[in-house]
């Protein structure tokens, strides 16, 4: 079971990536593709992120085998709508939300006789739109399928072999727990980096000059995903909520010891934490999930 | 005024650094080097990085007209104290450490009879020790100069040419204003990222091996300033405790706010403050402070 024609709903930064990569990877492919933005639909046209762009999402469903919803996790209710009437009953649906229980309620309630299984595939940039994406995003990235229960196997098979030959490596995983893993390593770290980002703007006795200037000292590496597209991320946040809370609790009791530790001078304590932490960096270079470079490889130091 | 010999003391990355782009940058120039590791002065003189490396920090600043302590904060009077003794009295003494309120008062303390004119360069990879350092880590970075009162001013002049000429920025900073400043660019995103790689490390429902595969959402970003040498961090914060804790105090405030945002389901408070954050990274890539490339301009998208 292979898809020859594919739906992608939305065209931004993960939809075009999609188109992208399909027209690389799988040639025989047909795709189409809808963005309620008609500006974005006409980029998405130049660019020939899919083969034919629609003027509605259900003429973009109407032959589908693969229909992918790549909209804000808070929109998708109301594209599975959109698409509901004009959805062949042999289509497969599935998605790339960042939060996966939410999501399968609201496909699973919009579209009662299709078969759903939500995916996320963990990739991305920082910049968003018809203009960010590219066929590569999901090389060597993992994309976790949370097929609901009694989903058919050979439909989990095929959607995770239509990740794989965007070249992603697949995982299948319960949604609650795929929403506590993302939790950590996704939505607390872009909840601290657009906190921290806005801590710094706030600043009477440091000017918004001085922050900008000095930013290599560390805080530039925030400032990449505190640029992420604000829609996507307020639904993840309000999607989210428990397990988000949850991981928020446990940083914020981390950071009260480690602060303490400082109050008090406790450098043997600050020194055994700082070590710990070198390891994990080590493991994800090894694991092939980034730069191997120092700085990322950022090219920025004139040479 | 110019500096035709110069002696490092501490040739890790920074100190490593400046050797390599005192050779590239300033070829008149003379260097010597000591670092109090064995096998970092046998590895700094197989790469070169000072074109005599010395058996003692004092025979290295014997004969010195400028001296950088390249050393943890925590370590700057125990290494003054060592050159004290061989220091010629015209030398100028500085340093390239992270807090400089703290470091100031220890150099004057253990140098009376020098000049001594602390200085920060804002540049650094995660990397540490004697290979880490390369001849371009200065370039388009700012190197903030923190006089004393009274210190002469063509000695000031003198320092900000050589960081010039090694293809820094120079920016003459109060101590206290660097320390305040540095503690929101620089000090508080490292303990940030610190705290919430402990946190992943310590969870009990995730494994390690899943926050390694999924890094590439988010938290593999906030790995790389946490692989930081523990020794030049526990003395930063130790060193420059007041700023760092108000800084943190605010920051929790802020994190705090946006934690009752996701509680109370207030999407249009987080959809706003996201949207704030944008603009900031914009500036930072515009000053030149980081690649203007998606993701860092991280080469892991297998292309």
């Amino acid at each position: 079971m292979t898809f020859e024609r594919i739906a992608i709903i939305g065209l931004g930064l993960l939809g075009g990536s999609i188109g992208l990569a399909v027209r690389d990877h799988l040639p025989g492919a047909v795709t189409t593709g809808y963005d309620a933005d008609p500006a974005t639909r006409t980029r998405a046209a130049e660019r020939g992120l899919v083969g034919t762009v629609c003027d509605s999402a259900a003429d973009a469903v109407r032959e589908a085998q693969l229909v992918i919803l790549c909209v804000p996790v808070g929109a998708m209710a109301e594209a599975a709508a959109e698409i509901a009437p004009a959805l062949p009953a042999e289509a497969l649906v599935s998605d790339v939300g960042s939060s996966k229980e939410a999501v399968a309620k609201a496909l699973a309630a919009a579209l009662p006789n299709n078969a759903v299984i939500p995916a996320h595939p963990v990739a991305g940039t920082e910049r968003s739109g018809p203009d960010a994406g590219f066929a590569t995003l999901f090389q060597q990235r993992w994309c976790i399928v949370t097929p609901p229960d009694g989903a058919d196997p050979a439909k989990v098979t095929a959607l995770s072999a239509f990740w794989e030959a965007l070249g992603a490596r697949v995982e299948i995983m319960d949604p609650a727990h795929h929403d506590l893993v993302l939790a950590v390593t996704s939505h607390l770290p872009h909840l601290i980096a657009y906190t921290i980002v806005g801590t710094a703007d706030d600043l009477e006795g440091v000017t918004q000059s001085e922050v900008i200037k000095y930013s290599a000292g560390g805080f530039r590496d925030f400032t990449r995903i505190a640029a992420s597209d604000p829609t996507m991320w307020r639904d993840v946040f309000l999607s989210n909520k428990d397990a988000v809370l949850d991981m928020l609790q446990r940083f914020t009791e981390d950071l009260t010891a480690l602060q303490r530790a400082i109050r008090v001078g406790d450098g043997a304590r600050l020194f055994d934490h700082f070590t710990r932490t070198r390891a994990i960096r080590r493991s994800i270079i090894e694991e092939g999930q980034d730069d191997a470079r120092p700085d990322f490889g950022r090219s920025d130091h004139g040479s």
